[in-house]
């Protein structure tokens, strides 16, 4: 059993990433971050993604908004930095206010800077496997993981537990593109699907992203499978200082012995998505300046 | 076991869609063919388009444009019927001179005019469940024969048997998204499949897409599945005057006693794409004037 060290493999991608950029002949990338309102969870997030860009040598810029802002003030924002040439990249942080139009706002970014691939343009280019698109940092993750653990995906039966647009579907959409990590036989199960343990123990590879601590059984796994564990859930736990800890969507301590690789929550799929935003904004960069 | 009826379903809808444009109390809609060379098959497709339009009362224009006409003289004409008005779809007709890019051509359609469902905005919409986009009319059409032939699919297995743009891809995110039809379970397989039969055989529907003349045979079916059968194989029969003809991609003969519902090649989902065409055009309409 291997477990898959996401800190060590997004530590591995960020040092590339800065010996990249450090490299570039023609100036470094900018990256510009959008916050709405003083969410405490925004605030750490924002402030973990700038930490990573000025260490890779990308330069971040922060624009804080109230949480009052209406819609087309918060568009105007946003324009203002499609038109800077100088901005690489645009990430507005979710979740927005409640009177904010989410999927409007993430297609009010030029979409050669949706560095956070939410634009439906670079969703639709990621179902035509237009490699010019940006894909979403989740699902990137997910794969970058696959790889550099070295699974073999070509004919393999992955099973994705969830179909939210963030994930389950574009882990989808990668796993089954022409391409390495790809090729891969693929089933979409969620809430409705029925005999769950029937189809989950066909997987060589289960990608959960269904949001319930623990739901992921041993009965549910096939032997020598191995499992990419997207959730994030808190659960209480008394013997912490907080009375809570971080589980995913898999029971790790039934399910880990019986895979050849498993990945950890935390240290799994959660440090890749800042790498994976680091790599769409270098990737932004380039495209603007070839 | 029972036979779908494409042709009876084609038809049934252009006649729902003559009796909706007949009641429109704000014009008629327009739908404008571009035609590129003088290919046979592309000349045909286009006057069935054509009169199946003007049956409905939707107003058809067509613009034939010689093979050698330039991309940029090509998007100068997309871009006429852009600005008009009075244009709610516009059709390119597949396939283009091969000195023309299609996809940029299928993505220079105003994504509001864009009634084949071909740009990547649409297929973006698709996927992110939006319904104010525009779906393929070949995968559109599986589901209005899975919908008016009562075929449940909540919470059943759908295998998809093939990985491609315009069919594959689509299929499997209807089959998935919420709602009705929707709500499946959904397995892609293709060339790299392993164990195809162990996975066709779980499947309550089945839809081949894989272009392969009677590729599924009985052993790949499990009694009382639906089939929905895509293909369109043209394989030499020395009984027909022509020498040859048109097949699915299943073993019809074999395989449909052992079906629930099934549809014949052809007069399956091959009459419902025009109906479909139609159905878009009347979608953009609406949309344009409401």
């Amino acid at each position: 059993m291997n477990i898959i060290d996401g800190n060590k493999i997004a530590k591995d991608i960020i040092e590339d990433l800065k010996n990249e950029v450090g490299q570039l002949p023609n100036g470094r990338p900018t990256v510009a971050f959008i916050r709405v309102g003083e969410d405490p969870a925004s605030i750490s997030y924002v402030r973990k993604k700038q930490k990573t860009a000025e260490a890779i040598g990308i330069h971040a810029e922060l624009t804080v908004l109230p949480e009052s802002i209406s819609q087309e003030e918060l568009f105007a924002v946003i324009e203002t930095y499609n038109k800077n040439d100088a901005v690489n990249g645009i990430l507005i942080q979710a979740p927005l206010p409640k009177h904010i139009d989410e999927t409007a706002t993430f297609n009010q970014v030029d979409p050669r800077k949706d560095v956070d691939g939410f634009h439906t343009l670079n969703i639709g280019k990621l179902c035509q496997e237009d490699a010019s698109g940006f894909v979403a940092c989740t699902p990137a993750g997910i794969v970058e993981l696959i790889k550099r653990s070295q699974i073999e995906t070509e004919g393999k039966h992955v099973v994705v537990l969830g179909r939210s647009q963030i994930v389950g579907k574009p882990a989808t959409l990668l796993m089954v593109r022409k391409g390495t990590p790809g090729n891969a036989t693929v089933t979409v199960c969620h809430s409705r699907t029925q005999n769950l343990a029937d189809i989950t123990r066909q997987a060589d590879i289960l990608i959960a992203a269904i949001g319930k601590a623990h739901f992921v059984t041993k009965e549910m796994v096939k032997p020598g499978a191995s499992i990419i564990d997207v959730g994030i859930n808190r659960i209480p736990d008394a013997t912490k200082k907080s009375g809570t800890r971080l589980v995913g969507d898999v029971d790790f301590d039934a399910v880990s012995p019986l895979c050849e690789h498993i990945t950890p929550v935390p240290g799994g799929v959660g440090p890749m998505t800042v790498a994976m935003l680091m790599q769409n904004t270098l990737k932004a960069f380039k495209a603007m300046n070839s």
